[in-house]
């Protein structure tokens, strides 16, 4: 029914009978229905010097590394840490300066050092999966879940976080189990999609991404900081469910299992404003904007 | 020949019955031949207080823009001039603060302020394009034309420059002909290959994207830096043509009408190299690096 109704809007749009609305125009007409609250226990707060960025974590497709991040976080393992690389067109990562030397290492607490990779997971019916139609390069299919960019192989019934801009990952040495979260990479170019299923991805940044976007690039082999001075200082990593409410970001996302989503989508796809000449008709995976914004009622 | 000597080599190393060699190995293998130098004709120099972005237009894709970019820097339309905008994940750009105002805005000298719109251009057989199998979302053929990345559709036998991270354009308003060049842009984020054929691309950053990319984001609509202060002034836009030898950046860049270039690209694809686990096996066009090093020899 949903996506019948989809289909008529478009097919209106499309033949030009109807106002052609645009994104902006879908979102200020969705209801408080069309968002997702993000819970405080999924959502993470790195503490910067110049401010929060926020990220919700993504336990339906990393549960083990969540788990972890959490007793990371609520251990206090990630405060007076540091930013350690900013590689342009690739990644931002953050992590323990002394991770190499056993001797000077932070202890993970409760925590684990490693874990067993989750660089997919199996696909069952009951995960609303919204498929994006347009097709993709690196798999045979991708879409939306909860938010979250996925691609998938219903062959091989195995489905996985793509690795678009803004995507959270657990760094990882050459084994593939040697991640686990105690480095967190974020994805600030163009989308690294050969690293799809071979790093474990744990979540996305959902706000204060250009405070690490536009952080000073690395000039170390793979964009790490060649001068310790360099590194940016992390004032405390915390879960939002342990931060008082007055001091919480309460944000939420449009949620991708509507039918106002599919609209948005295909006012991204047809870009039906003014400015547009020739508008391309499909929509990449990656090139999807993912709407986020403060949240209009309180939990 | 080429191309069976490259399906040899692939062949091989899929078989596992030579060394896998690694991009990086096949760029180190490879001869003065397999490189371009760049013309200082063609190569444009954005001078920042931290010092200096390296262009290179591309006058087969905007001859009028390019020709038109020339004269502005010729007659120094840019110097003083500042970045205006630097939108997270899309675009930073730059130009004259006062282009709204017509009492105050510079003026173009013998250059032209607008130019009929370059958006695709012709498919001829002549030119040296070499396609890309992966697919892609956007066009019905991608690849590459003398090291830029571009998209066509041989049923229209059009061809256009594509919207990868690094390409610099031409920003206009609403009427399709109302660029020119006078306000340049580049690409800091996911490909906007929404943008393909609706603004005239005019070529790419060689060097010194970190420079753009790394700058704080404005937080104006659109990201224009909404206080002048924050603005970056440009010391100067100048052609290498005009610029001293021994001041000149001289880089070189590899030829993608090669065999070497698609053993790199099959390397970029099959990622042998130990830490992956699970090589895609596909490639995305604005996924593949350009690869750019200091001219190995002066012209």
């Amino acid at each position: 029914m949903k996506h019948a109704l989809a289909f008529i809007l478009a097919a209106l749009l499309s033949a030009g009978t109807a106002h052609a609305a645009s994104s902006a125009e879908i979102l200020e007409r969705s209801t408080p229905a069309d968002w997702r609250q993000i819970a405080p226990e999924n959502t993470l707060y790195l503490e910067l010097p110049a401010g929060r960025v926020v990220m919700e974590l993504a336990p339906d497709f990393a549960p083990r590394h969540v788990a972890n991040i959490r007793t990371l976080a609520r251990e206090h393992y990630f405060d007076g840490l540091a930013v350690l690389r900013a590689q342009d067109n690739y990644v931002v990562q953050w992590g323990d300066p002394a991770s190499e030397d056993p001797a000077q290492r932070r202890a993970v607490g409760s925590a684990q050092a490693r874990l067993p990779a989750e660089f997919d997971r199996a696909w069952p019916k009951a995960l609303l999966f919204t498929r994006l139609p347009d097709g993709d390069v690196y798999a045979p299919r991708v879409g939306h879940v909860n938010g979250f960019p996925v691609a998938g192989d219903p062959r091989l019934g195995r489905l996985w976080l793509a690795h678009c801009y803004g995507m959270v990952g657990a760094g990882r040495d050459v084994a593939p189990d040697s991640g686990g979260g105690t480095e967190l990479y974020v994805v600030t170019g163009h989308a690294p999609r050969h690293l799809d299923r071979n790093v474990t991805l744990v979540g996305r940044v959902l706000q204060g991404m250009d405070l690490l976007s536009s952080l000073p690039r690395g000039h170390g082999p793979l964009g790490f900081y060649d001068d310790a001075a360099q590194r940016l200082p992390i004032r405390a990593v915390r879960l939002a469910a342990d931060v008082p409410a007055a001091e919480r970001s309460a944000l939420e996302t449009l949620r991708t299992d509507t039918a106002t989503w599919k609209a948005y989508v295909d006012a991204r796809r047809h870009r039906r404003e003014d400015w547009f000449v020739q508008p391309t008709g499909h929509i990449e995976l990656c090139n999807v904007p993912l709407p986020v914004r403060a949240a209009t009622t309180t939990p």
